[in-house]
């Protein structure tokens, strides 16, 4: 068993591998796209059709597409910028070996089977996160999806080739549940695998420091309208209201102009990502964050404009069928995440769950995101155990 | 008169521009390219020879190539990254100009002119400021030169062909001055020209802060290692350092690795530039900085390296030489300035001047950067009196 996910997961490991073993695997870029050929051939190895819903998600399908009951599993192949190599692909390869274990077992489905690649689940192309289930669930519009541009001025309509297609018609009905396996990422589960209760409300805001590009050598120090020292100092404060609220607040991305050693910035630009384990503690975490920005641009004679880019209010699974998955998996624990998925965009419209394998550190977006070939194998016996019990 | 500056002045202006008007004139790319062919035009109109140093820097001659007791004149065509159009190419468009103006007056130099256009003065693509004239006058390796790199990884030696050709032999004896004239780079000059004094020392310091990548959603506070954190610290920390010492200290550039929203950066690269009126208080006020800056390293869990990429000590231009312009000039201000120059390289070698010309905003570095064509024009007859005196 765990030889049968090595050699799988061997096939995919160097797709979009840098030299310090983090990976480039943007949505529709080359290596998501071998990523996505990759996924078409296991499917046909396995006899399984795959469907594209127009949106740039791709399913493969054991029994009739989109059939009344559809159990839905899988996950994302897209990455952060030089992340790890399991938040994602680990749905999407267990979901496979899972679909083999049931077959080993001569297990047939009495409902279908999809097992789902979902498009940019990091944002990290496009800016919004679970991109792909956010159209096959109707939350954005198609045209609105369209024109996201990524860092080169590449829209998404322009990288899918075509205008998205948007919901698909009665979701809801067609499909019975939703369970994406997940790696963990956290250090909270000590077991190999484990249930999700709940993922925290979660946003990102776009914060514009601007003030005045000049020079760096000649121009006094009175004389400055620096927009890198408000971004500096917000920076701090994001750190410390996020302390004081018991939340996470983070600045991790920030782009420059024009980012000359000698030239004062005239725009600094920095993204900010809050999370808190109710949705009134994240609100207040942004709004201290943002009140003493604004205070210190008054100080440094710059100006900050904030623009909500995504905001997730608190996902709560389906609470009874967390607990059934927790007693068929042998009282699996039950556990919150602050981690925003694909499972969390769909649990409004469909009975959702989450597995999570352990990870053994918590690191996660970095190359050194890790889960041992024991609890992965352990990921697929539960997930085929569930799939059984849910078809 | 006016109207011949504003004349060439406008066969300039399009090239690199941005939509916002500033300029793109990266050293030895496309538009920068352009320009020289420009300058190839211009000395061929008035039949002056072209002569390359085989270091990227161009000089077109009145007179003899490097004949005994030349005077140099001139400046770079470069900018930083949607800097100004001035900060430059002012100075070559006024040395063509004031060649015509003495041509007119029928006046043959006793001594060769060359003007010329040095590569890389701003350090905007290969990282160290003035390049080509410490190349022409051997303060720095040529095959150190050669493997500087641009923000994609081509070397200085791969964009100029071939190794540089390094210090021209004997260039005190055969140059007998060197005059640049600029544009006035802060608020302090209120007549159209001055004469400058000296240039603050100054230098950029790479700083590299290094943590641990991870997930921002998920990963506790309490449980980071975020280089952010200790970069934004240290913004604020040069800027306020730099108050305290009557200095400058800028940190306008930086670089992240991986820059996304929800992952904590591995590295955070930032640049620190720092200037001040004699040496001892520029290494003070940089020592400062990087004490601070390991102080809240130390607190975040994190790493500090500091690496010195270019340090020019104070410059003093020759006193006599300045005080003589200054009298030819009808008592012109005498000023120092904050930022480097080639001229300023080129001091410690041969009897070197330098002209300002008004700036009435006092803003550089930016599409801001303004002088009027009068004050320009002025420039260009100060110019062409100073080549008069010294030729």
């Amino acid at each position: 068993m765990t030889a049968a996910f090595a050699r799988l997961w061997a096939e995919i490991a160097p797709i979009g591998r840098d030299r310090k073993g983090g990976y480039l695997r943007y949505a529709l870029t080359d290596p998501e796209l071998t990523l996505r050929d990759w996924f078409r051939n296991q499917a046909d190895r396995r006899d399984m059709t795959v469907t594209d819903d127009g949106n740039g998600n791709l399913f493969a399908w054991w029994g009739a597409q989109w059939g009344r009951g559809t159990v839905l599993t899988g996950s994302h192949f897209d990455s952060v910028p030089h992340g790890g190599g399991y938040d994602g692909p680990l749905g999407i390869v267990s979901a496979f070996l899972a679909v083999d274990r049931l077959r080993e077992q001569g297990f047939t489905p009495g409902r279908p089977i999809g097992v789902a690649a979902f498009v940019d689940e990091e944002g990290g192309r496009f800016g919004l996160p679970c991109l792909g289930s956010r159209l096959l669930s109707g939350v954005i519009d198609p045209g609105k999806a369209a024109a996201l541009c990524d860092r080169d001025g590449v829209t998404f309509g322009e990288a899918l080739g075509s205008r998205p297609a948007g919901a698909l018609p009665s979701l809801s009905a067609r499909v019975s549940a939703v369970v994406e396996l997940h790696i963990e990422q956290g250090r909270v589960l000590d077991v190999p695998v484990g249930v999700a209760s709940a993922i925290w409300p979660h946003g990102r805001w776009r914060l514009d420091f601007t003030g005045h590009g000049d020079h760096a050598g000649t121009t006094r120090m009175a004389d400055r309208h620096d927009p890198m020292l408000t971004f500096a100092s917000t920076v701090l404060a994001a750190n410390e209201e996020a302390w004081l609220a018991g939340a996470h607040a983070t600045i991790a991305r920030v782009t420059v102009e024009p980012n000359a050693t000698n030239a004062i910035p005239s725009l600094v630009r920095g993204w900010l990502d809050a999370r808190a384990a109710d949705t009134p503690t994240m609100e207040r975490l942004v709004e201290a964050v943002v009140k003493r920005a604004v205070e210190r641009a008054g100080q440094d004679g710059t100006q900050v404009v904030v623009e909500p880019e995504s905001v997730s209010p608190e996902v709560a699974f389906d609470t009874s069928l967390a607990a059934r998955l927790s007693a068929l998996l042998g009282d699996a624990p039950i556990l919150p995440t602050g981690a925003g998925h694909d499972a969390g965009v769909l649990s409004a419209h469909v009975p959702t769950a989450m597995l999570f394998v352990r990870n053994p550190t918590g690191v996660s977006h970095s190359p050194a995101e890790y889960a041992s070939d024991e609890d992965c194998t352990a990921g697929v016996e539960a997930l085929a155990t569930v799939l059984r019990e849910l078809t």
